[in-house]
């Protein structure tokens, strides 16, 4: 993907982070990585679709999954539950979501969130799609975003 | 998402273990899973968006993965690298980009596949989205078709 692509989502953590969750979220250094091993066993997944093919993931150790499920939903959540995945994969949703209004020349849309678990799960990108890995420093933990963004070269019909 | 919806995915899983792998699949019992506990290591995943946002997920074991790599690819792989990754992926948008075609009022399209390993690892959807399981079993072995799929209820724009 091309680098000036990254920063509607970099600039989406910070947003989403701050507005929806009232948590400072700072960025920490962009690094390119060929494959993506999963740093944290939580990983809030969506994809994106239109004049380009792409995937954000939010990958996040299981406290800051939960403060930030406990702070979306204004109670104190402290299993792995349904709230809590429905929260991640809410919170992938909001930073692909306010991304892709800034991506306009693209057209996306996204699919649905998907929540993966694991410890020790990897997210791997077609090898050609060159994602781009940012940690991120933030109230709750530290957590990772990355992001793959492909411009689609058949003709899309509107 | 509505069982009627799942049909077209069902024969492209078929259809394209037949045609691009010369490999019979033969589908088992449809089953509606609120979690998805996925049975084998192996994931391709590949995101759907449109008037519908959705999930398609091929769930294999390292041996299927392998054969059917191999298959693909006309030469044999005996381990889990890019090459491997890429046609796991690339399934599993063969299968998503064949059955978007039959769910044309929706005007389907699709995000980059991912590859997600790891024994043990879930993928979990919307505790709203019902997705729904079937088992096949192909001459490379046994694998999972998961499929979520709901309608966007905002308005989009051409």
């Amino acid at each position: 993907m091309k680098a000036e692509h990254i920063n509607p989502f970099l600039r989406s953590v910070v947003n989403t982070f701050s507005t929806m969750l009232s948590c400072e979220a700072r960025r920490g250094e962009i690094t390119l990585a060929k494959s993506n091993t999963q740093s944290y066993p939580i990983s809030g997944v969506i994809g994106l679709s239109g004049k380009a093919a792409g995937t954000v993931v939010i990958n996040l150790s299981q406290e800051v999954a939960l403060k930030a499920a406990s702070a979306m939903l204004m109670t104190e959540l402290t299993s792995l539950d349904d709230d809590v995945i429905d929260a991640v994969g809410e919170l992938a949703n909001m930073v692909a979501g306010q991304a892709k209004a800034e991506l306009e020349e693209y057209e996306l849309s996204v699919s649905l969130p998907n929540v993966i678990t694991g410890g020790g799960h990897e997210i791997r990108f077609p090898s050609d799609a060159q994602p781009i890995t940012v940690p991120f420093d933030t109230d709750f933990g530290p957590l990772l975003l990355v992001v793959g963004l492909m411009p689609v070269c058949e003709p899309v019909s509107a």
